[in-house]
């Protein structure tokens, strides 16, 4: 079958999905942790074949790290999968409920979204999580994931599409494909695929958002930004922006420019850019901060010090002459800048962040209030590291990804990333003939939410 | 200024929108009321001299009454600006509130999507009506109405930007476009424009889906079916296929095709559809319904009674040989189909509708819930006219459109299509190395949704 004919398959399995019960969804995935639990061998063993060829081919270390799966990460997967039948049914929630009139009751309902495709680079453990996803959604899904994951990938997507199925998930509710190629033909079915999300590097989802009509969750830049207001504490400053920098340089959510206002950098420059690079951070600085460094050196002579002295407390750093402030390092290094005012700040981010998450040091609620509202990014925060922006950390339960775009789901996703709604009206024969002619009229009284709704 | 240019400082509008409060928007709505209506004389001149070149082009009469705009339909229009101005602000409010350790707050709120663009034909009253939901929602906007009401829009929508920015609306908040020519343009512009709602024809709306990059939320076809069940009551039966056919037929939620249960079919048929035809509905018959209406006549032979008689409670018909069943007449004509059982129902829809809107009649709650959970639109009702689904009936207070994508807003969208979210952080100088290290752990607990939060 050609990947056309799979997809379209995959389509009807997703019209299928939205019959099927809370049990029957948590029952498979019980079957599916089972049968990945009793596979361990035979996944070990397809695990081992990629590693050999990613070995051959000279992959890099850090991927390498991520393609192996086995032992401790398959205890891993299992776990998210038995955490995931814990919580309760995502679909099927009432999100409002109206009485419109006498015995006609509105409700909106959660409900899956039909056909998912998710498009990721190696990591062989993120297919097993977002099957599992899927499965608890009520989702149809397309894997597609790292071709040097292939024999691995194919050994977990049969196991995983055949317990399901076995334990009364639809036929074809699981659709794995493998080459590159089949992406392509993918990326074209927006007749039938309902959502892309796509996890990998900026450079990978950039591509996919590019290519296909398919609405895609996901972002390509992390461009996150932290701010230092004139009246931050000094401590509370170094130790959110060294965090943020360098807690994890390669995450999306690692802060790759610092904004200082004008009025803290007059006295707090120095000491600030010395405690990250101290902490290993290469410095990008504009050319004012090298002034304010400049004249540190000078005062440190008129005070009649060491100059000696005065160079030790300087950090390194090389001049950022251009104006290209949307840079992504990924990396131990930091561009900084000096901002006249708190609206300038906000300015510079709205113009050059990519509305990922940026954050404020600052003493005042009334400074902290403005930057949150007038930024216009995902997350956005007041006195704490943009290292928090993951879905684990806000407790969305599993993280399906981080979004960047503004509609339907923004910032670090849960399940509800997967979910839409319907409305359902449950009348008694009520007819708009009688609400035209003023024969009957509308109530509109808002109820509460108790109760499960499917 | 070229498209790019007025669309770019539209977008640069959205972000000074941020900054805006509550009281200024209301303040603008009502100085826009206002001026629309000090400028009456103004607006009714310039669509005098629309209608006059409308007359001369010979419009057909429904769109000549669309594009009227003066007295009256001024008057319901700022009733429409008085009711917003009363609406609570729909941004900033807690949707998610959540402590994730001692002083550390995450909260999602509501804010606005940014630049939103509104392209529909003729109707004056539709280009007031999005510009007041746009500034209430805090969204700057492209306004791209028919060509008819050029003039009309143009005093307009000139009237609402200078109102609103006099109030402290940010400039450019709202980009009034002329041509065809710009819409194009506008399309091709997804790096400034976060959405495009089209309003007019299905043809319409079905070409710029398929023309843009940007995501639209609208509707093109509108294929809604009412679902006959064995055990409905035969009075309701009739009552609502009457009503979500006839009610207003040219309208996107007026059902297209009648699926009637094989076992309702063989006592039902011919009362049923007598009643329809008698409403003034044509019918498309499939070959089944003709063989059962013909039996009726055999049996009306056999009783002896007169032949005449027989054929006078049957209604005229045509037979539907064809398979297309994704039929939209818009008009008083209907297609009928007989199904073997509910899911061949569920399954025709979800093969032939449109995610629209689809009912079922039956007097089985059991048969209703598989149908309301089965059927993949976005507005499902039992026992109720198709006719139901508007935002107005829903009690949305103002209605921006019907979609029928799954993804954002799904089915009526009242002010919340409009809305984004953003998730805000408010802490004490937490950092995430002390998570990592185990020195500090979440503890996630929800927290009430009280207060509003900006």
């Amino acid at each position: 079958m050609d990947t056309e004919q799979r997809v379209k398959l995959g389509s009807k399995a997703a019209a299928a999905f939205l019959g099927i019960g809370s049990e029957v969804k948590d029952r498979a995935l019980g079957a599916i942790a089972r049968r990945i639990d009793e596979s361990r061998a035979e996944i070990e063993s397809a695990n081992a074949a990629d590693m050999a060829a990613a070995e051959r081919s000279a992959l890099p270390s850090p991927l390498l790290k991520r393609l192996s799966f086995g032992g401790a990460k398959i205890d891993e997967a299992l776990r998210g999968i038995e955490a995931l039948i814990k919580l309760p049914d995502p679909c099927g929630r009432f999100l409002e409920a109206r009485l419109l009139d006498e015995g006609l009751v509105l409700r909106r309902v959660s409900c899956p979204i039909g056909l998912i495709a998710t498009i990721f680079e190696s990591r062989p453990d993120a297919l097993v999580q977002m099957a599992s996803l899927a499965a608890k959604s009520g989702n149809a899904i397309v894997l597609k994931g790292g071709s040097e994951a292939r024999e691995t990938n194919r050994v977990l997507s049969a196991i995983i599409a055949r317990a399901g199925e076995a334990a009364g998930l639809p036929s074809d509710w699981l659709v794995a494909l493998e080459t590159r190629e089949e992406i392509g033909n993918l990326l074209r079915l927006d007749a039938y695929v309902d959502l892309v999300i796509p996890r990998g590097s900026k450079e990978f989802v950039a591509r996919i958002q590019a290519t296909s009509r398919i609405p895609v969750l996901g972002h390509s830049d992390g461009v996150c930004h932290v701010y230092i207001h004139k009246d931050a504490d000094p401590n509370m400053a170094s130790a959110i922006a060294i965090d943020s920098k360098t807690q994890y340089p390669a995450a999306c959510n690692a802060a790759e420019v610092l904004l200082i206002h004008k009025d803290y950098a007059e006295k707090g420059l120095p000491p600030l850019l010395s405690a990250l690079a101290e902490a290993g951070v290469r410095l990008d600085i504009c050319p004012r901060c090298e002034t304010l460094l400049l004249q540190e050196t000078e005062r440190a002579d008129e005070a009649n010090q060491p100059r000696a002295q005065a160079a030790r407390t300087l950090p390194a750093y090389s001049i950022k002459r251009d104006e290209d402030w949307a840079v992504e390092y990924l990396d131990t290094r930091m561009a900084v800048k000096i901002v006249d005012s708190l609206e300038d700040a906000i300015d510079h981010i709205n113009q050059y962040g990519s509305g990922h998450t940026d954050a404020i040091v600052s003493a005042s609620g009334q400074a902290a209030a403005g930057f949150m509202a007038g930024v216009d990014s995902s997350s956005v925060y007041h006195n704490a590291s943009t290292r928090f922006a993951d879905g684990y950390r806000y407790g969305l339960g599993a993280e399906v990804g981080i979004s960047t775009g503004k509609l339907h789901a923004r910032g670090p996703m849960g399940l509800q990333g997967l979910l839409s709604y319907k409305w359902l009206l449950e009348g008694s024969g009520q007819i708009v003939a009688d609400y035209a002619s003023g024969k009957r009229s509308f109530s509109h009284k808002d109820l509460p939410l108790d109760g499960e709704g499917r």
